[in-house]
């Protein structure tokens, strides 16, 4: 059994360090100040570059720390809980929702995707992109992908490109009934465009919520969206956000 | 804006390295093959080590590759599907859920947790951990924490400690009706404990998904389980699983 393998391996020095930058991050540090540099770190705390540099990357997952080009390593505030399924299913671009569209083009979709539309691999749909505004802040990039098939009476006349363009079909999604929809969500790592849209950097920790929508015994629509999760909690459910603020090992006993 | 100082600046070098090593992985490595070891692979791709590791994490994070101590870099297999959300709601330890209960003991909860409960914060609560198992395999490690006031008939006498105990408290939360549920899902790394039960290193990442269920007009229970974020996807909804294999950079058009 790897358990009983696992119980004689001690913790490594990263972790423990861990729990003491965050044992002092809440005694001696506010939320948004920047911690001391690296070298000034290691040597305060006796430690390796390299160890510090892995529980800080532990505190950066955990959602504790940020660090930001140009600024340094900062004391993140606590994450903020974004909704993300609720009890009433509505197409994306309903009124009220918070994402704001930002252009349409043809595509064709990726395999699995248009495996998924049941749409032939090489046929385009439209490709709509939004970014989803919290409090100010960009916490979200998605692609979402409409057959035609699904927005058979959009016309290309008067809305060829851009932000019209994707209201244009979010528009025409409306005229279908929605009869459900399922999610997933998964560990990613963002793209070089969504971390640009997100002001990241390429390869940082996302939370990806893949989104199915079915209307007319098929699926309608297809979303990828790809959240912060260095700031976003996502919320699912009856009861709005849960207010439990802190990362898993602040939660035992 | 953070945006166009972003565009000014070249993607990371281990970013494009990463893409090259994602195709390699398609066309010449099969499911659960070792990968050569980091310093073959540096001087393959021309590249330093420490630019190789991070494209490794990087796929890690995706969920392409899998590090196991002992073993090596390995590819890995698509995600798992695991349901976390349905539309029927039921309380931890129903018929036909896959979680092992292994333990309960009384234990007084942090504080936020204690808050959310609307228990003192010095107050016991019950503390059940349970494991998930799909395929097999542990998938999650669950902390449910039960305030005595839900299971007010609950006696010490049969069932001390241990399993038994941990099923004696479910079947007692059973007697309530169960009102409603909420689940926040946010971005983690695994406290030694989990990382032990899941057969991972400690701070790997993982997703922990946060339950609040009501009942009697309250929060009658809490639960924060920890999943393993390398070989799970979260499921929720009507239709099952969504059977979407790949990262998001595979689904870029």
């Amino acid at each position: 059994m790897g358990t009983t393998q696992l119980e004689s391996v001690p913790e490594p020095k990263y972790w423990h360090l861990k729990t003491v930058l965050s044992e002092a991050l809440d005694s001696e540090f506010a939320v948004g100040e920047i911690l001391p540099n690296e070298r000034e770190l290691a040597a305060r705390f006796g430690v390796a570059r390299a160890t510090l540099r892995q529980a800080l990357e532990q505190l950066e997952l955990e959602g504790r720390l940020q660090r930001r080009r140009g600024v340094g390593t900062t004391v993140a505030p606590p994450r903020v809980g974004v909704a993300v399924g609720t009890e009433q299913r509505t197409w994306p671009g309903a009124s009220g929702d918070d994402w704001q569209p930002r252009d349409s083009v043809p595509a064709v979709p990726p395999a699995t995707v248009a495996d998924a539309l049941e749409t032939a691999r090489d046929e385009e749909v439209h490709l709509v992109s939004r970014t989803r505004m919290t409090h100010g802040q960009p916490v979200a990039a998605e692609l979402l992908y409409v057959p035609r098939g699904s927005v058979p009476a959009l016309s290309g006349i008067d809305a060829p490109s851009g932000t019209a363009r994707a209201r244009a079909v979010l528009r025409e999604l409306y005229r279908l009934r929605l009869d459900g929809e399922d999610r997933a969500v998964e560990l990613g790592s963002a793209r070089a465009d969504d971390a640009k849209a997100l002001d990241r950097l390429p390869g940082a920790p996302v939370l990806v919520v893949t989104t199915r929508f079915f209307a007319e015994g098929r699926t309608a629509a297809l979303s990828v969206a790809t959240y912060r999760a260095d700031t976003c909690r996502l919320t699912f459910g009856d009861g709005g956000g849960v207010e439990i603020h802190h990362g898993p090992e602040r939660q035992a006993s």
